[in-house]
């Protein structure tokens, strides 16, 4: 496998960064104008340069001007209840990971590899119509439909919960201080908006993490 | 059906516009840094204002960047032999039609439009992967699973010729002189390059086009 990797900066991604990293050849951070992007990327490259993996950062400027989410700079206040509520669907942003699979799809094609990889997770499920199993396999019919190598989707964590990968990066010695999650995108995680409970209760036992609330 | 049509300003698309026009909410024309996007995107303004359709240009800086292709500015020469020769193949701009439709798919979602019409038709299926009937119908089905609202893929000119559509073009009163096609991005279509040859084919007879050649 010569892989791409969809790489946030977050949890899930750099456990797979970790875990895959002889097998990435380049790793794709994509800044779409999210409130926590500047930070997920310094976490990103940092993460990158200490394992010697190549990176890029895609900016993706027409998300933010015209696509609706609160997750963006262009959108409303970022909720603070739980992940998987109803009012974290505002943080939802239109088929955010076909666009990424898209575009790692044609860079993989370019640099000649094989596979993209995604940190897609089962939690992820029921807010995130795009992380769906049968999105990822659609998907990945179409990756391989449509490149002259037939590049594929691989999801090795997409029927594990986050609390799986953060106890598999765990055995993998992880220091998950070099990971950020939050959605709001303050210097300290926030400590209550969704994707920071989902962190705690990932991370609960060995969380390094210093939150504000 | 309240679509956004993928819309390049070429014939296909442009005829797909003129067919489509009632059901057509939004057309999106994608500057990926190729030779002929600024003449292209001349032309799609300019139908777009005269039917009265919202018109959006959305540029993809990175694939100019980072794709390699000789349709780029970044890339070679233009070759100028048969549009289905192997040497067209060096024009092949790696998912290119999978990261549009993703990019449509975002969009539609978050306009609230149910379809992306795409107007790949059969002429291209030996060059472009990603114009093939199997690579619309898996990205209709990751759409359709990807999306709140289930964005579907319609291409109703798949299995069309050029030449198919040019009639039908004809038989809608299209005025061809309205529309680019030369991959090499002059004032003046060249009437060597591939796409000039599959123009000239498809309009034999009611050509209103001027060449260079």
């Amino acid at each position: 496998m010569k892989a791409i990797l969809i790489y946030s900066g977050g949890l899930d991604s750099t456990t797979l960064l970790q875990e895959y990293r002889d097998s990435i050849a380049l790793a794709v951070t994509f800044d779409y104008g999210s409130k926590h992007n500047a930070r997920e990327i310094a976490f990103a490259v940092e993460n990158c340069k200490r394992l010697g993996i190549r990176h890029m950062v895609i900016p993706l400027d027409f998300i933010g001007k015209y696509f609706r989410s609160d997750l963006l700079l262009s959108g409303g206040e970022i909720p603070t209840g739980e992940y998987a509520e109803d009012n974290m669907r505002s943080t939802v942003v239109p088929f955010r990971n076909g666009i990424m699979l898209a575009v790692a799809a044609g860079l993989a094609e370019s640099y000649e590899l094989d596979t993209v990889l995604l940190a897609n997770h089962s939690g992820d499920h029921s807010i995130y119509p795009d992380c769906r199993p049968e999105f990822i396999d659609a998907f990945d019919k179409a990756a391989a439909a449509g490149t002259y190598n037939g590049v594929r989707i691989v999801s090795p964590y997409c029927n594990l919960t986050k609390r799986d990968i953060a106890l598999r990066g765990r055995s993998l010695g992880m220091d998950y201080s070099l990971t950020y999650s939050c959605y709001k995108g303050g210097e300290k995680h926030c400590g209550v908006c969704g994707t920071c409970r989902e962190r705690k209760e990932a991370l609960a036992g060995f969380d390094p993490t210093e939150y504000e609330a």
